[in-house]
Order: structure tokens, then C-alpha cells, then sequence
């Protein structure tokens, strides 16, 4: 039997799942069991595992244990839906607006319509075929958007029951102009901070200035020496293990890049500036994806009031971040700019270094067997070719993924890019969920061959 | 008729003139005239001028005026005594401590005890000669320890009546190891902010991490290419018209550093700094009293928070502050660093730049007639040459009246160097009250001529 699609949508999207407020801890744990019956009424076993946080849902259908296994993750929590009044209609009150082809309700996009479509994909191919063409496995958390604190654990505990051949993500976007895609890559992550000191206390710049190290001058020098005038970094080994980008990529990213690039959702205007630079030798699309980066997210000391305040401060400190394209690693990374302002910190001031949390880049072959399933599975759904994507963003759960199961994930987002994800208003057009439960029959047989 | 010299210190010392706390305007009041009457027991002219704040005092005593005219300019406020728990005797209850030969109260050696050596020198002048060998004017505010905020307007109403040859002001120190000395040179001062501003709000740093220009990361630029890696400034224009030393200054600043860097006062312990460092070819004193300095007082942006927050930011502010030696302009060296900076400016961010407050740097030349005439009386006074002295701070009465009067400025300080200035247990050694008596007996005399 086959679920209504709109009407399974409404009903999900009515649960307040905010996991971030404890007030829904209930909510959560009711979506949790609903889920649990929904996938029972499909033709699915399912569970529903507590965890120190929110409860995990694991559904499965397993008609072949020589078959192929396929891991769907989902996630059934939503961002709060703050601030209140800056929303049309009430959150938790799903409405259908037919004219725009939407529903508008938090958690609409992220992740609960591309959720279902998965679930009503499998349902359509068990009512029409009677059986999947291969074992599927659903994991859907209640924590992703609090940075899923319990799940690696339970991937760990639990890593023989989800042993899969290849996982299936859909929380990511469709490409600008609404167009389908695969993500094949996310940039890692990797934080630092460090401490720049100087005079045991501010001196008063007259009297001492000149003959003392000023330690904001310094931790700028240190700053300006992780890249050369035209962007390229300069830390030494950095960039070293990295390929050039075949033709192949950075054809892809150029046409990405092209649609990317005017109209009201071009990223010049998403970014608020007026011209978008970065590492000489590199398109937009390419620094974006493709190319590490190190960025300063703070920079703090001295004298922060009104007016001025003639003193050589005491120290300064420094937040950097870095983007990570495979197959860099956080941990070489951290060692290689700690090395690096080591070796360039100035006379008279001295450095503390403290390293910040990590996440690896990701990458798997678009051209891969899966890859190439993934997109056939797309063109047959969406009627046209899908694009290619690297995100330059991390999602460390698909990290996690490969740490933990080795496996790689298919990014498949089915959010249109107007869809206000954490924002109010949030919504989904209908004609990419109807379009997703396609995509998941077809990715299915794809899949399976 | 000669007051007796404790007597009188302990009595001026009583006072609690202390400028910033309205509190005590009355007790400023009654000071300005208790130095009226003083003045005119000791055979001067004497009034206590009002001002927007607290009062004037002028004395003269003008036997010819043909001859030379020397103006004495003092100050009888006070910083505030707190925190009070820590003076070891009530502040304005002054202790005579003969073993240690020092009077301790607030404002003994800042600027009282020094201001009644000049009062004292000139009766006892009168009592011996019958008559001044020369014109002197005395002035005397209330508004030093709070920046001298109607002094200028003062100087300007009344320029005719203070018409001077030289004037002289003992509101410095006496140079380490507590040697006579004479300060001839002072730095200005010059202050800016600039801002540098980037995307419309702080972005993420994966998605637009690489094809955006960081603010931040672009004001370290900026800093670090105010400087090369010796420590010489590259603002084009701004040392250009700095002379090199001349040998006999070398030497002179020399031998104040020998010794400056021992003891308990050594510069490198004073600044709590492991090592000092400065411009490459210069000496520290040369670098403290002769060189020019760009210093960052305060830099800020983006995530100032606990841990990470990984943006692009969309702004930075940077304060700046320059400390110059005559004959530079601090408004030009202002439009040489604004010129530089925009020069310098990254891609991709916009510059914002407020400039500040200004002051004249200040030199005279120590061999003039009246610099060695000051050397003369100090040596006879003291028993031993005194130490010729840069001043790397600089004090804003002094290019005042370099500006409106056209005068050059004697610095010729009685402050013992453990003084305690705007400090718990401030104190005046008693040798260098009386010697400073002597000094300003032999200082008439010696500018007489």
C-alpha cells in the first residue's frame, strides 16, 4: 500500500522536531515511532534505538543477503523555527500553496520531504515489483542539527547491522536554477587558534615604542606570511599532495560557475560583494570546491573602545580556519601552519598554538560504477543531464561514513535553492519531492545491476 | 623674607588638588590662592585667574623690561591618590621620612615640590641680590593631570602678557641612577583607524571560502606592509626628512643606555619583555628618543568568542598610532600612511580611514645658548654634567607653546626615578628639592647673561 505523498508529508511535517530545544524531547520521540509505522506499513522492519540524545529510527528490508546493500540516512529533526513573527504561516502548520507548486513548514526541505521521498520511492517499487532489487537499510537521526553528538557511536555499535555497499544522502541542494545534481566532494575542516605575546602588561607606546615587539604588528606578519600577493598559500607542503583538476572538472565546474553567476541567486550577490577574488590561476568555482583554503574567522587585541589609546598591547590572539580538499589531512595540516608560523614568528614576542577541531575532506568518483548509477538515475528522473558538484562546505557525518563503514555517499540534494533552509519560510516545491520518489525507484534498479 | 623650605612643602602638600574629581575644586581654589599669597610674601605680583575649570595662577616680577624674560611653567592639581590601601601613609597627610631623606604624599614630586624649588630659587634670589637678574613670569595651572583642557585658550587670550625669551618647566625626571639631566627633544604623535570591510554580513567560510577576499586577512596585509622584517618603516615619504644622528648624539644617547639597561629600573625589566628589538641600525635609546614608530594599539573583527566560528567576517578595524621626531608632521605622516594603505589595499575589501588627535614633535638644540646655559647651572648645581635626553613620550604643553608663543622649552626635571609618579607612596627625594633651589638660583644667572 502506498502512502498519500502530500498527505504523509503534511502529517510528518506537523511534528515540532526541534532538537535543539528540550521542550520537543516528546515530539521527537512521537516522530520517531510514527516513522517506525510508516515504514512497517510499507513492508519494512524498523526500530527505534534510544541514544543519550534523541532516538535513531533503522528500517530495513533485506530480501537477499547476496544482493547489493543500500544505506538511506536522513535525519527527522529541524532547526528551531525562531524568529516566530518573520514567518508567513505557522511552522508546525504545513501550507500548501498551490499556485507557487509548495509547502511551506519548517523542516520542509531539510530533511523531512527529501526523507519521505526515499520512503514513497521504495513503496512505489514494492507495489509495483512486489520486492526491491536490493536490500535497503534506512538510518534516520534526531540530532543532525546539533551536530549529531551521538551517531558515530552508534555507527560504531552498531557498524555489522548497517554494513551496506554504498550510502545515499539526500540533504543537500539542487544546483542553482533548480537543476539536479550530484555532490561528489566536501572540503574538510580544520581549526586553530593561536596566542601572540609580547610585554608582561600594555606599556604606554611613547615610552617604550621602538624598542619593544608590538605583538598585534607580529601576529599580523604571521597572517600575511600564509599567503603570497595573488592568494596562492605559502605554507610549505600545504598544497603539495594535491592533484591538478582534470579537464574533465574543471569543464563541469566552469558550467557550474556559468549558471551560477547572474541572476538573483548569483553568488556575487549572495556574498555581498562587490567582486569575488581568490588564488591566482583558479575560476570561482574551482577556489570554491576544488582549493584548500586559510581563512582568519577572528583576530582580537590591544585597545577595542572609542577613540584612541596609545599602548603596545600585550598580546593578540588569532582564530584561523582551513577548507580542506582531498586528500589533505587536518591533522598534517595543523602541524604544517603550526610549523609555518614557527618559522616565520618575529623577534621578541612569543606564540601558543592551540589546535581546534577537525573533519576530513571528502571525494569519491563521479565516474565510479555508483557515481555514474547515481546520475543515470537523476537524467531519468529530472529529464535532463545533472550537474556535477563539489561543496565547499564540510557535512561531517559523510565523513564519518567513510571512517567508520568505509563506504561512500551519493549526494543527492532535492532542496530547491529558494527553499530558506534554517530560515523562516522555509519550503519545498512538489514537483522535486514527486520528482525524488523517481528518483529513488529509479536509483534503486540502478543501483542494483 | 625667605619661606622655610619644609615648612612650606609640607604645607602646599596638604592641599588635595586633585583635578579630575569634582570633589575637590575648592580645594584647587584655595591652592591657586595660598600660591598667590606665597608668591606675593616673596615679592612677585601675583592673581588667580578663573577658567571654564579650575584656575590660573600668574605671578611676575619684571625689574626691566629690557631685559631677558623667563617663563616658569608649573602645575599644583594632582592624579587621584587611589587606590588609597595602598600608601603606606595617608596621601595628603605628608611624611617626613628623614632616614630615607624623602617626603611622601600625593603630588610631591608631580609637580609640587619642583615648582616650589622655581618659587624658592627666585626668593632667595631677592633676598641675596635685592633684585632678579632677569624678567619672570610664572604660570601655574590646575588642569595638568586631566589634559590641560583650557591651557591653549589661555596661552592664546593672554600671548602678550606671556611674551617670553625661554621658558623653563620641571615636570620631567631625572635620568636613571638619579643624575642630573636636561630633555631637549620630544616625540609627537599622530593617531588613525581605518576599517576594512568586506561582504555585506559575515559569510560561511565554506561556501564562499577561496573566491571571497577576507577582511580580515587583508588588514594583516596591510599592517605587515607598514614595516620590513628589520623593523624599518615603509611608508613612502615618512623618514625621508628625518637627519641622521650626529655623532655627538649618538654618544649622548649612548651612555643613557648604559645606564638604562642594569638594575631594578632597566628598560627590558620595565617593559616585562624577555628581549628587546627595533629597527635595524639604531641603538634602543635611539630608537626610544629618535626614531619614528608605527604602532598597532588595537586591532578587531570577526569571532571573538569562545572556540571556533568558522566566517568570513565582514569587517576589521585597526588602530594605529605613530610616534615621530621633529621635523615630521604628524598630518603629514597621517596622508603619507593613508596614501600607503590604499595603495597597499587587497582586492576585494574597501578602506575606511578616520584620522586623530595630533601633536607636534619637539627638539631644540642642546648646544644653543640657552641649553648650555641650563647645562651650566645644572652641572653647578649637582656637582656633575648632566645627561642630555630624547624623550620618546610626548607632552602636548610643550609644542603648545612651541605653537602659540614661539618659545623653546627648558625640560630641566627634579623627579627622583622611584618617584612613584601617579602612583601609591609618590615621593620627592629631599636632595633633589634642595638641589633644585640652587638650580633655579644658578638658572638666572646663567640665562641672564
Amino acid at each position: 500500500m502506498i502512502p498519500d505523498p502530500i498527505d504523509t508529508l503534511l502529517e510528518y511535517l506537523r511534528f515540532p522536531t526541534v532538537s535543539t530545544q528540550v521542550g520537543h524531547s516528546d515530539d521527537l520521540e512521537d516522530c520517531a515511532h510514527w516513522l517506525k509505522n510508516l515504514f512497517e506499513k510499507i513492508g519494512l522492519s524498523a526500530a527505534v534505538y534510544p541514544t543519550a540524545g534523541h532516538p535513531i529510527v533503522v528500517a530495513r528490508r533485506a530480501p537477499d543477503p547476496q544482493k547489493k546493500t543500500l544505506l538511506i540516512y536522513g535525519h527527522y529533526d529541524v532547526q528551531p523555527a525562531e524568529p516566530l513573527e518573520q514567518w508567513n504561516s505557522p511552522p508546525f502548520e504545513p501550507l500548501l500553496n498551490e499556485r507557487e507548486g509548495k509547502i511551506y513548514a519548517r523542516g520542509s526541505a531539510d530533511n523531512k520531504a527529501p526523507t519521505l521521498a526515499h520512503l514513497l520511492g521504495i513503496a512505489s517499487t514494492l507495489e509495483e515489483e512486489g520486492e526491491l532489487p536490493l536490500n535497503v537499510i534506512f538510518l534516520l537521526e534526531g540530532e543532525e542539527e546539533i551536530g549529531s553528538p551521538h551517531l558515530e557511536t552508534f555507527l560504531r555499535e552498531h557498524r555489522h547491522e548497517l554494513s551496506a555497499d554504498i550510502i545515499v544522502v539526500s540533504d543537500t541542494g539542487m544546483a542553482p536554477g533548480n537543476l539536479p545534481a550530484m555532490t561528489y566532494a566536501m572540503r574538510g575542516v580544520a581549526a586553530m587558534e593561536f596566542l601572540v605575546r609580547g610585554p608582561s602588561s600594555d606599556l604606554h607606546s611613547g615610552l617604550f615604542g621602538g624598542a619593544v615587539a608590538n605583538p598585534l604588528s607580529a601576529a599580523a606578519r604571521l597572517i600575511a606570511s600564509l599567503h603570497d600577493g595573488e592568494g596562492r598559500i605559502l605554507v610549505p607542503g600545504f598544497i603539495e599532495d594535491l592533484q591538478p583538476l582534470d579537464p574533465w572538472e574543471r569543464e563541469l565546474l566552469a558550467a557550474v560557475e556559468k549558471i551560477s553567476s547572474t541572476g538573483e541567486n548569483a553568488l556575487q550577490r549572495l556574498a555581498g560583494v562587490r567582486e569575488l577574488v581568490g588564488e591566482a590561476g583558479f575560476s570561482t568555482f574551482e577556489r570554491l570546491g576544488a582549493r584548500p583554503t586559510i581563512e582568519v574567522n577572528g583576530f582580537g587585541g590591544g585597545y577595542q573602545g572609542e577613540g584612541t589609546k596609545t599602548i603596545i598591547p600585550r598580546e593578540a590572539f588569532v582564530k584561523l580556519s582551513f577548507r580542506l580538499v582531498a586528500p589533505q589531512s587536518p591533522q598534517r595540516a595543523l602541524q604544517q601552519v603550526e610549523a609555518h608560523l614557527r618559522a616565520h614568528l618575529p623577534r621578541g614576542v612569543s606564540l601558543e598554538i592551540k589546535p581546534g577541531h577537525c573533519g576530513d575532506p571528502y571525494w569519491m568518483d563521479p565516474h565510479s560504477f555508483y557515481g555514474k548509477a547515481a546520475q543515470q538515475a537523476l537524467e531519468e528522473s529530472f529529464g535532463v543531464a545533472p550537474l556535477l558538484l563539489r561543496e565547499g562546505a564540510s557535512i561531517p557525518i559523510v565523513a564519518s561514513f567513510k571512517k567508520i563503514l568505509h563506504l561512500d555517499t551519493l549526494l543527492l540534494g532535492l532542496a530547491n535553492p529558494d527553499c530558506g533552509m534554517h530560515s523562516p519560510n522555509e519550503n519545498i516545491l512538489l514537483k522535486n519531492f514527486f520528482a525524488g520518489i523517481e528518483l529513488n525507484k529509479h536509483l534503486l534498479k540502478k543501483l542494483a545491476l
